[in-house]
């Protein structure tokens, strides 16, 4: 692992590294929140949307403000790998910058495209054998594709995060134009998606949920918000799916609720 | 005026607009948040440092979370007239980019460059024609090179700003390579510059002042903080210089101690 930069950032350290990933055979670059306080701390882990890199939310949402004041570490992955010998795509929504946090089977993604198994498993383990984090207690949430990538992982790996929220997430990618494309791509198939569907996979997540999205999402039809709505009638664990009057996609939205999400996650870790 | 942006941001609107503006010759853009709450609200400035646009510190410094708490507009303007038929230098400190907050009298900058008259006319005409917003409320703050800006502005107006502030501000520009090398190009000499110069105009200016500059900063003897300090020295209204140890000259310090700088306008704009 190499430091690329180190910043205080009230009264922590706000740290971008990079290191090689077995998962996707390449340089993964990621960005790390730790707070003043004595560790190990709870971490809370914010997965991106479609073309950021780790750097968009770490510089955009305002979330280390909220993270030293609850004492909680942030991790900021990529959301996918890069570089020249890697596959890639002209469209904004394939290839690099567009993991969708699953592992590709088909060519010529399935070299590189294995963003579940680097953040559930390379990042995961690199972060807890290098900075004192609490594996105990780590919640999941992100934007966007990075909403998807949250709820999907928390399902398939039911109890390694105790809350997950999700800020405009792809609710229900088989159904919509943001996921048929890319399941087709990385996977070979619409049905192979399924397997990574929040709308399908949020009955296996047994923690508690938060979710926002705005009424006036430019990319709201996109999103399928509705299906997880109805995927979550008749649940037990809290959830909460939020419709935010005036609200839009952008980050000017995310941290507008960024507090409100790091309080929430905040309960859940240090309860 | 046209409107390039406006997404909905904690209760409020962060828009951002082109103007004509007949100081620099040039379309201008700037960013403006306003709060939810009933106008016409005070306005607090941000001048940014050298390479910005309008948009770095709107979206770095989490500043709109505290604007909104305390019913404060806040103003992020361009650092620079730009376009193909505008003067530039390929050095990052001159030009576009880089207009030091002043007018130039020198060719080739002399009919675009003119970023005193564009922010204390031009844009200020606009704002206060368009939005609603107290002109008899205002408050200014920068960073760097936008920190030099805020301390030289309000002294050359006085009366006009009821609070300054400034994150790491070039204190002392005469004396140093960040402002010598401007100052010469701008306005043909060094002498000129002490028209410009925070250390020598502050005696003028009758705000209370707030200035917060980091230990670890890596560019701290071009900003000749302790010019600044001793110029403070017998001074009878408050003015508080701190030096936050740890901290260097990027985004994540600024947005470390916005929300306690967004307070100190606050409450005296508001008292």
């Amino acid at each position: 692992m190499e430091t690329v930069s180190e910043n205080k950032c009230f009264g922590g350290v706000q740290g971008v590294y990079t290191h090689a990933s077995d998962a996707t055979g390449t340089d993964m670059t990621f960005g790390l929140f730790l707070p003043e306080a004595e560790g190990p701390v709870p971490v809370l882990w914010f997965l991106s949307g479609l073309t950021c890199t780790h750097e968009n939310a770490m510089v955009k949402t305002g979330a280390q403000a909220y993270a030293a004041q609850h004492g909680i570490a942030l991790v900021f992955p990529d959301t996918s790998p890069r570089g020249d010998g890697v596959a890639d795509d002209e469209a904004y929504d394939l290839g690099q910058g567009a993991g969708f946090y699953l592992d590709a089977t088909q060519a010529p993604w399935a070299p590189n495209f294995r963003m579940e198994s680097y953040i559930l498993n390379d990042l995961s383990d690199l972060l807890f054998a290098s900075f004192p984090l609490d594996q105990s207690r780590q919640g999941i949430t992100g934007h966007s594709m990075g909403g998807h990538g949250a709820i999907t992982l928390a399902a398939k790996s039911d109890g390694r995060f105790r809350s997950v929220s999700a800020f405009s997430p792809i609710c229900n990618p088989t159904q919509s134009d943001w996921g048929q494309k890319q399941f087709e791509a990385y996977l070979g198939s619409v049905e192979a998606g399924k397997a990574h569907d929040a709308s399908l996979l949020v009955k296996n997540l047994d923690a508690p949920l938060l979710v926002d999205t705005g009424t006036d999402d430019q990319f709201g039809p996109l999103l399928k918000t509705e299906a997880l709505v109805a995927a979550l009638e008749g649940r037990e664990t809290p959830a909460d799916v939020r419709m935010q009057a005036g609200y839009d996609h952008s980050y000017f939205f995310v941290a507008t609720f960024m507090g409100d999400h790091v309080a929430f996650h905040a309960r859940h870790l240090k309860a």
